[in-house]
């Protein structure tokens, strides 16, 4: 059942976040903290500048698993996710989901989900579970 | 040093999500999986409908902590979300956060979160660490 994934896959996407998606994303969320709005506050605040919703980085994860692994028709069942570090506008930030386990009696897989920034520094680390299409 | 918050006190917010705000976010996170932007593809899937994304939904927890308990200033330690029901579109859901726990030695709260559809079935459970403002 479970021949089509294995422990140790790996997918990962790239990409920034612009002040213009910030904004949208926290007016979807109505998630509008000044740390990501107000330059002034965030400059005043302990990180010194804007940053990016933590759950609008989170969100690269589902988009991995929901289209790359393990893939369309994924389900997504549960995340467990630290915010490590900030993640800065404009800044490239890698998102990272990798195989760790796969149920033997069902279509369940376990995958570590991370982020890097463009140091190479872990901003985001975490695990999730999700039902892989039908196998 | 912990005399601001309390194991109990509570804070929610009530919204539903468009059409258009799923296909909004679908473009923030890259996330464009058919099940939450293609009708064809959504009858087809267990669900039979539409689903909103599960972390835009999470992202109310996200707006609660920043905004209202612990309130402006907070910093989103980390979260922990079980995905227990599709969440549609247009339905009216509720995200509740509630303190659990207050440490004594650092403005640290855990606080349970979780969301309930227009139907009072809880949609999504789970957990949130976040560090207050200064107390």
């Amino acid at each position: 059942m479970s021949a089509k994934f294995s422990v140790g896959q790996q997918a990962s996407v790239k990409r920034s976040f612009s002040a213009e998606e910030v904004r949208q994303f926290a007016e979807l969320s109505l998630d509008r903290n000044p740390i990501h709005l107000d330059e002034k506050a965030a400059a005043e605040s302990i990180f010194g500048r804007r940053v990016v919703h933590g759950m609008l980085v989170a969100s690269l994860f589902s988009a991995l698993l929901g289209q790359h692994l393990p893939g369309e028709g994924t389900i997504f069942l549960g995340a467990d996710i630290q915010f490590k570090k900030p993640v800065f506008l404009d800044d490239e930030v890698t998102a990272f989901v990798q195989i760790t386990k796969v149920r033997e009696d069902k279509p369940i897989v376990t995958l570590r989900t991370w982020c890097e920034n463009s140091k190479g520094e872990t901003v985001l680390d975490g695990e999730a579970v999700a039902r892989a299409p039908s196998f």
